[in-house]
């Protein structure tokens, strides 16, 4: 039946969601807690995010050439096609934090921006939580809503980056940790850019309209 | 006639890639040669990006919707839904590397650095074009080939990396353009990054099987 091959296409959507959200959120614990064995961990699981959209990219492609969908059910497969490549791309960054946090030996910690990242990643986490909710309830409004977060993301990039900047000046030792700082930070704003493409997907879900949620908070930082 | 719609399709993908092309090459310019008129003419012409992209998004839709394609044809109209999300997304990384360029105030130059991301950057324009290529002309193997260059823009990331550090290290004056040059750099390789995308996409449309090409090279750099 094909209504519940699309109901089975929405639950393995939302599963992968949900293994990008644990690898999210285990790579940044990783780095916090300078834990090299959790972070290995998340770069052997990627391969099974990066099977589930293979899965999802073949049994939607299927989908469309067997049933020949239209309208709203169409539009459903389409917005999982394209948002199961930015679930995947933002598994790609979780194990660049991981990747990251193995590469790191001994450098100058400073607990404040530790602390900030933390924090950052906390809204991120949030972020990808809550856009794959509002995915799933179809909400477009909330959507637009969760969108908007990313200035808090962008808010914490800044900090990180003015914190990372003095440090740097002030202490010639703090030059390579800082650039660490800098390099996750960034990683956590792309997967903030990557939820905000997530909430169009959702909007276009239910108004059949492409948009562009906050675009200047996507290019107003690194 | 379908025939003509799909041919017609390829030909304003083509087109938006051409721009996008543009827009990155004169970001680049901009910001190496300190040219703040053309950085805001990249960010003044990235709206016609964007409105492509809906264009090219609501004829694949309607084009699936009402002449229900399969195999070859269905395939080369979602390549083109996916593959367009990248080049958009490549443009706004173009806007970043103009608004950069528009930020920078006095900073101290480093004509090293600044050599180093003029090659990089037309490293990238060359990837940039010739995916366009392979992809109009259907050729995966030469995808393939072409996504391995992103190992050149890696090399470069890295040098421009250890520069920057070392630069920093030895003085303090050099901190906050360093981070310029870093920040440029990180939106160079994720331009890469989006062309290796564009690349599976090519492979894609040719094999019908999504691969992933070069995972390391994406990880292993900011």
């Amino acid at each position: 039946m094909f209504e519940d091959e699309l109901k089975d296409l929405h639950v393995r959507f939302s599963e992968m969601g949900m293994m990008v959200n644990e690898a999210v959120y285990k790579s940044v614990k990783s780095f916090i807690n300078h834990d090299k064995d959790l972070a290995r961990q998340v770069i052997k699981d990627d391969h099974k995010i990066n099977e589930r959209e293979m899965d999802l990219e073949n049994r939607s492609f299927e989908m469309v050439a067997l049933q020949q969908p239209v309208t709203t059910d169409l539009r459903l497969i389409v917005t999982v096609m394209k948002a199961s490549s930015d679930l995947e791309r933002m598994g790609d960054h979780a194990v660049s934090i991981a990747k990251s946090t193995i590469r790191v030996k001994g450098n100058t910690r400073v607990p404040a921006i530790e602390k900030d990242l933390g924090e950052m990643a906390g809204v991120v986490k949030k972020m990808v939580e809550e856009s794959l909710d509002a995915y799933v309830k179809e909400q477009a409004d909330r959507a637009v809503k969760i969108a908007d977060e990313d200035h808090h993301v962008n808010h914490y990039s800044r900090k990180i980056y003015e914190q990372c900047i003095k440090n740097m000046q002030d202490d010639p030792d703090t030059v390579v940790g800082s650039m660490d700082y800098m390099l996750v930070a960034s990683y956590l704003e792309r997967i903030g850019d990557y939820v905000t493409n997530i909430c169009e997907w959702v909007v276009y879900l239910k108004k059949g309209k492409l948009v562009e949620l906050n675009s200047n908070a996507k290019e107003d930082n690194f």
